[in-house]
């Protein structure tokens, strides 16, 4: 639907605040007026975050459904919430669409949206849309809140402290590849394997009940969501903690579809995990006598966590020791979302 | 600078931090982490707003500069914080750089933010940037905070209150068609009116302090800005409150320079009013025994305040008693801001 820029604004926002609109005592005001009301929660601290996603730098609407867009922004920002320990409380989504998009696609992205934000209890409380010449914008703002001076913050890793990560690395780049069919051709695949990896690609988690334990607990001493690869996301917490880090290659967290995929198309999954973006896992460090604890609590949580590396001083650099027992450096490159590649 | 996404995005957020970051004692965590943490202000709600301002559609870089854009979409933000009566507090702002679009180009953006939130002491906390495939995205969120239970709100006006509008109407609009040329060759205008109407759209002011006041004494029943004309916004309110409203052609306030500008490009002043958007002047509605509470209020802070019509129940409609007498109803189109006009 061809839309005048405000024509039907104040009709489209009245039925997404029907549709999803739906809060929780927290909220005073939401949708509807000039500005939400929210009851802070008491004694907590809050937390603010902020996401873009383009259309043609952040998605591609040829490998990702206006629902996905909608789902990944989201968790963009909830994993950004988990990143600090928070809790993830409200979120504003401002959203301008290009002539193309009709008002059931709009419908369809706040569907994906509201499904991340759902499982955390997350209310819709505001936001604006608009019409956009060409391509479509979104932007989210997703409140948390945490306990005073637990936030687990970018600046706190220590020389020797250790180097953890979540879950597992490079499935949503493989996925992505997948998708976009760059990998076909590449040798066979098991359906279930191409699902994992697609999935992990459309359909990431954010570790918002992980984050939560590592801060009420104090076992991290700094964390990092990956969202731009852990190249790049390890390096951003060590420029603010004012350290170096070294890598062991070896001991990468792979899922056996990753594995499968890289040797099926001839790719080495150590460039996946370095520079593969949107894994939405945490990177953390952890004081070394905390080890224990931290593995205690991962079992209980059912959530897998696995040591990396280690904190060195700022003069070592940040470097990957290989499986040959030899350093190198880091690449210095960034995920650059869905157009470009890793060298392969 | 042509800019690959996220290439440079670090370097440039560590610029911006150290340009604006500068924040006060209730920001825990700035800029550079993946969420900014803040301590929510004791015994207060929470006032969450977010304005998305696009080129093409929500300004034009012939008629502006960025700036204007900066600055006026931090006001937009504001004057939605005014209109809920609350203290803002803090700013998000996330941005999407068309190619062409230098280091410089930003920071003179950021420098428009910062000019409009200086004055409100309102720290910038966080934000993202993006390149952009092609247009200025700017997307601003600002906080603000309010004493439990006074926010104004677009839905408390009651048959029988009075309506209020702070300062004049119009001017806005007007500066932007002296900007655009389209009021060149309709007569002569002082220098000081063209100033005044170019100043009034180019740096329009929030009206934060009135808003607390009204909020803070419990002055007004309903509130709203006006940033897309009186006619869509009084149509806000009055749907949200459930009522219609009677509006007085001849008691709606006009600057001298207005007048002027009318006068000598043969326009009525009554179109700029109702159809011309981005005056961020407050509509409010007050019980009539509070009015000459409300009209020392204003006198003793320095602003004018109109009254310049009466809520009236649902069915009666929106309608304006012309200067003859007669009733007609409100126009229901609202504005389009910088490529749409009013009928003169």
């Amino acid at each position: 639907m061809a839309r005048r820029p405000r024509l039907h604004e104040f009709r489209l926002i009245e039925q997404l605040r029907r549709s999803f609109g739906r809060t929780g005592p927290a909220v005073v005001r939401g949708i509807g007026d000039d500005a939400a009301v929210v009851a802070p929660p008491k004694g907590r601290q809050l937390v603010l975050t902020t996401d873009l996603l383009i259309e043609g730098v952040h998605f591609d609407l040829r490998t990702a459904s206006v629902e996905d867009v909608g789902y990944k922004a989201a968790i963009a920002n909830l994993s950004d919430i988990a990143a600090m320990g928070a809790r993830p409380e409200q979120a504003l989504v401002s959203v301008a669409l290009p002539p193309s998009c009709t008002v059931p696609h709009v419908l369809r992205l706040y569907k994906g949206i509201m499904n991340a934000c759902r499982p955390h209890r997350v209310a819709l409380i505001g936001g604006d849309t608009s019409a956009s010449p060409r391509g479509l914008f979104l932007s989210l703002t997703v409140t948390g809140s945490i306990p005073a001076g637990t936030a687990l913050r970018r600046d706190g890793a220590r020389v020797g402290d250790l180097l953890y990560v979540t879950g597992t690395l490079g499935d949503s780049l493989a996925g992505l590849r997948l998708l976009s069919r760059r990998g076909q051709g590449a040798g066979p695949l098991k359906a279930s394997e191409r699902r994992f990896l697609i999935d992990r690609h459309r359909r990431p988690i954010a570790q918002v009940r992980l984050g939560q334990t590592l801060s009420a607990l104090r076992l991290a001493s700094a964390a990092i969501d990956l969202s731009d690869g852990l190249s790049g996301d390890l390096r951003h917490l060590c420029e603010q903690s004012r350290v170096g880090a070294e890598i062991d290659e070896a001991a990468l967290p792979f899922s056996p579809a990753l594995r499968a995929y890289a040797r099926s198309s001839q790719a080495d999954p150590v460039a996946f995990a370095l520079q593969g973006g949107e894994d939405y896992e945490l990177l953390f460090t952890v004081h070394p006598a905390k080890q224990r604890m931290l593995q205690r609590t991962a079992r209980r949580a059912g959530r897998r966590v696995t040591r990396i590396g280690v904190i060195r001083p700022k003069a070592f650099g940040l470097l990957i020791r290989e499986t040959t027992g030899l350093l190198r450096r880091l690449p210095a490159t960034s995920y650059v979302h869905f157009h470009h590649a890793p060298s392969e």
